[in-house]
């Protein structure tokens, strides 16, 4: 199971009542972060997921409200006592903004590994490994080089006794083969495909913001368990605006989100002049019926498919 | 007269229910902020005192929590439209920082300007002129360099139609005089001095954290009309501790306080641990009994003596 939380659903800058953009994931205790503005850190303390556990930041691009609050995210990592590398994905560049930004949090006691991203309209980079799961990129369209992210936790198949015993392999290495590591015993080695049946559906998650709705997303987004968009505003005569800034729409968003056949669709990035975005959902609903108005800490648990609430493998 | 607004209260890291020590001065609409941590632009569009009127931005050291807002606060300035030049005053490496910092702040549409002090311990650097007003600069100790900065707006003496007359100053001269300017009639020129009295007694605001209590210090915020100064710690058993962070708890800030003669107190910065400063007051009090213990966003007017409340000359 995953559990996700919308940090905050404000864009170009923070409000009294709306913090930045950015977006958590939790999986098996360890946190990975999707943009981390002018703030992230007050709301992630008052989510309160703790800060020790994030083993990658993915940046969406360089605008600073998508970014601003990295020096002091990073210095409260830092006083979390962590001491393990911290994982930074984002355009390229990412190594100089990032060391730029540090100017005023150095000394942090864990090293930064950086993966830059190659931008080519319409071409997805390499995915990148973040301890057991996979970072999917895919090139968006803003007014600087700016990338979406889908993350996907795969699931291994359940295990079967039957083939195990069809596979003559003993009882004593099925536990370690169930939790997918080899094994060997009196001299012979075994896989755990030898006694898993085939991989389960994998949940994935997928963030998009900021950016014009590109050919490349539905398919890099399709079939998401759930997507958070950008729907920069819900007012349709904003379109022009939206569209001159590289911003999507509540319309666009939920178009996408219906071309994707996704689960659900939460919508964030708010304009500042966005005071009440949930008077235009219904807009966005007739569209794909499964949109959400985006709220600050906004927080869901994904289980995999005939996943049971006490079953957590 | 002077308008002054503690805007945060937190050290180290903003909260939830507090925003980081910043400090911002109004005087005949223009703006002065005092330190600009992670938040700092979030807590000033609650204050409402805009942000186009900001001339000047004064930064006591290099401490994230104490610039880390900083890109967002000057793209919000320039969201304004401003376009006059923002001075920018602070330790020596300051223009490196920001620049650092202003990777995500680019194409501004106003100039910084940049005021760097040398940092010599016990010897005052120049004052800076920020548009009426001078800045004076105090050398402080903290674990890198650090300045407390005092703001003295001064105030030219009383009209005296008295000191006009025996003068010989033609009447129709007088109101320029009186505002402080130069004039000349049938080719003869005058001066302010002719027609005003003795310099009457400024306003004196002082800023100081993060430092132990040097002994410059008394003298350098000597009578002022108000000093914010840091008290990291109420409880008198974490001296030590504070000291070996050079920081300052509230007993030493009112003994600052005390032997500087100032007329008032507030106290800020405090540790995210000290979760309720009022609990300590009263020790500080029992040193110097104008002590205040700073709230996020206390504001106060503080007017010329004999200054009546509508006459703000």
């Amino acid at each position: 199971m995953l559990d996700v939380a919308l940090l905050g659903t404000g864009g170009m800058m923070p409000l009294p009542n709306r913090f930045l953009t950015s977006f958590l994931l939790r999986f098996n205790g360890r946190l990975l972060l999707v943009d981390c503005g002018e703030g992230t850190q007050v709301t992630m303390k008052l989510l309160g997921w703790g800060y020790k556990s994030v083993d990658a930041i993915c940046i969406t691009h360089f605008h600073a409200d998508h970014i601003s609050g990295l020096p002091g995210l990073l210095l409260a990592i830092g006083n979390s006592d962590r001491e393990e590398p911290l994982v930074m994905i984002g355009p390229e560049g990412l190594r100089h903004v990032v060391t730029s930004l540090c100017v005023i949090a150095q000394d942090l006691p864990f090293q930064l590994e950086f993966i830059e991203l190659p931008y080519r309209q319409g071409i997805l980079p390499e995915p990148a490994k973040v301890g057991s799961y996979e970072v999917k990129s895919c090139p968006m369209d803003h007014r600087l080089p700016c990338f979406g992210y889908s993350f996907e936790f795969k699931r291994a198949g359940k295990f079967s006794p039957e083939k195990a015993a069809l596979n003559q392999v003993p009882m004593a290495v099925w536990n370690k083969l169930q939790k997918g590591v080899d094994a060997t015993i009196n001299g012979v080695s075994y896989t755990p495909s030898q006694v898993l049946g085939p991989p389960r559906k994998s949940i994935k998650v997928s963030y998009c913001t900021d950016s014009r709705p590109v050919p490349i997303l539905a398919p890099f987004v399709k079939d998401s368990d759930l997507l958070v968009c950008e729907g920069l505003y819900g007012e349709m005569d904003k379109l022009q605006k939206a569209a001159s800034h590289k911003h999507m729409i509540f319309q666009e968003a939920a178009k996408v989100a219906k071309d994707a056949n996704v689960k659900e669709l939460w919508l964030t990035h708010f304009s500042p002049s966005l005071t009440n975005p949930g008077a235009f959902v219904q807009e966005a609903r007739a569209i794909f019926p499964k949109t959400s108005v985006g709220t600050d800490r906004m927080s869901k648990t994904i289980r995999y498919e005939d996943e049971d609430e006490e079953d957590e493998s």
